[in-house]
């Protein structure tokens, strides 16, 4: 039986990057995409609780079978799961992101929200982003190391709770070259700009610039991503902290409240 | 100085949890109370990113001030940190949670997103919940290791990246004894109910029940709970994994796409 693999991103189902990423996993399986009704960027790993969802089917793109979920990207892959995949899927690929998830940015990406919420189901699951946010973006960048990468996670499949945070540089040319990376440590910085709407009050919107604080580090995905080259960061979704220096302080006070 | 402590929540600011928190942490500093205009559950880390934010503020509350935000618990903690802060705070503190944030659930939770948005602008931060998901909820179970673990972090920090989840059972009458313990692996089973709309589209809503995978295990978040223990769960908010078993043939393909 051939592979089946579920496609999701968090720029909508008409978004430029998930028609490109579908073209490119056909020969690896069937596909079935379910993605948001419209971009739902930012959205990390939030979940629609108070409303309900609404499932489209739309007709087919080449071969792949078509949905739109009014939800953010993890409705989209609980919704996949339980109620629009004929079976379980074995692949989660989530993408091509319009722009960078690396960094910090896993954090608040809904691409890997999508991807960590496969993972959660126990599915091998991959996040692809490119470095341009624009509509038009030039996704042959992705092209090669999506095929070796599902490739190989297809043979020899993620350990439980690790999935894969891909981000694929869109300057100087095709890349040929990728390495497995450190998430930068970095911080946005002037997040918001600042309007007066027309009563008078104060409202805001959010902007801001990232700072690289280690540019010469060459374990980061931004170094990479700066110098031409693909990032690939394994990502692990149980995220209890050990007892690391700093917090030795935390068993001792322990048992009675 | 007396500290500044930042507190917000996921349940919106007319919730009872957040006015039981900021009477708790009253003795422990100056209090500043960012949360969403109405109820924002399962939002993890999401940001608002299309759309602008209005901040309102709002009457002080027992001397604290109080400020509700048209966002997501994240854009919250941002918004306070670089537009409604005098300084930076020494401590944000997310909740009381109306609900468990246990397990897996850490990962969909609003209150645990502020929190961990607390954490990487490097303030040591702490969410809180209570295993009591209606409005009226009793908070007092949450009293003691309020006053205990904000004495403890506010007195010896937490180390960068990692921030703490709290939960309180509400069973059992009032909980003598916390632990540090592990999330608990376990998963949702049934997360949709159906319906049909009154054109005939079937539409679906998210409900289902948590099954725990390892119920006799002593060291989870989980089993503290069902045994009216307090679970403490440190959480690392850099989730780059380590290679692992299974995860070998990875740094082997590294190179040349």
């Amino acid at each position: 039986m051939r592979p089946l693999i579920l496609v999701t991103n968090d720029d909508g189902i008409d978004a430029r990057g998930v028609h490109c990423l579908i073209d490119r996993l056909l020969p690896f399986g069937d596909i079935v995409c379910v993605c948001p009704d419209a971009p739902r960027s930012g959205q990390s790993m939030a979940i629609t609780v108070n409303d309900p969802l609404k499932l489209t089917e739309l007709p087919d793109y080449n071969g792949a079978k078509m949905y739109k979920v009014s939800g953010t990207p993890v409705d989209c892959v609980k919704l996949s799961m339980h109620h629009i995949l004929p079976r379980k899927a074995d692949l989660v690929v989530s993408g091509i992101n319009h722009g960078s998830n690396s960094a910090i940015n896993v954090l608040y990406s809904g691409t890997m929200g999508a991807a960590m919420e496969g993972c959660a189901f126990g599915i091998p699951s991959i996040g692809f982003s490119l470095t341009d946010h624009s509509a038009d973006a030039d996704f042959t960048p992705c092209y090669a190391v999506i095929d070796k990468l599902v490739k190989a996670v297809l043979e020899h499949g993620l350990p439980q709770d690790v999935c894969l945070n891909v981000n694929v540089p869109d300057k100087k040319g095709i890349p040929t070259e990728m390495r497995l990376c450190k998430p930068c440590i970095g911080r946005w910085n002037d997040e918001y700009q600042e309007y007066v709407d027309p009563h008078g009050h104060k409202f805001y919107w959010l902007t801001g610039t990232f700072e690289n604080l280690e540019p010469d580090n060459e374990e980061t995905d931004e170094w990479c991503l700066d110098h031409g080259i693909i990032s690939v960061v394994p990502i692990n979704i149980e995220r209890s902290a050990p007892i690391t220096p700093g917090l030795e302080w935390l068993p001792s006070i322990m048992g009675k409240v």
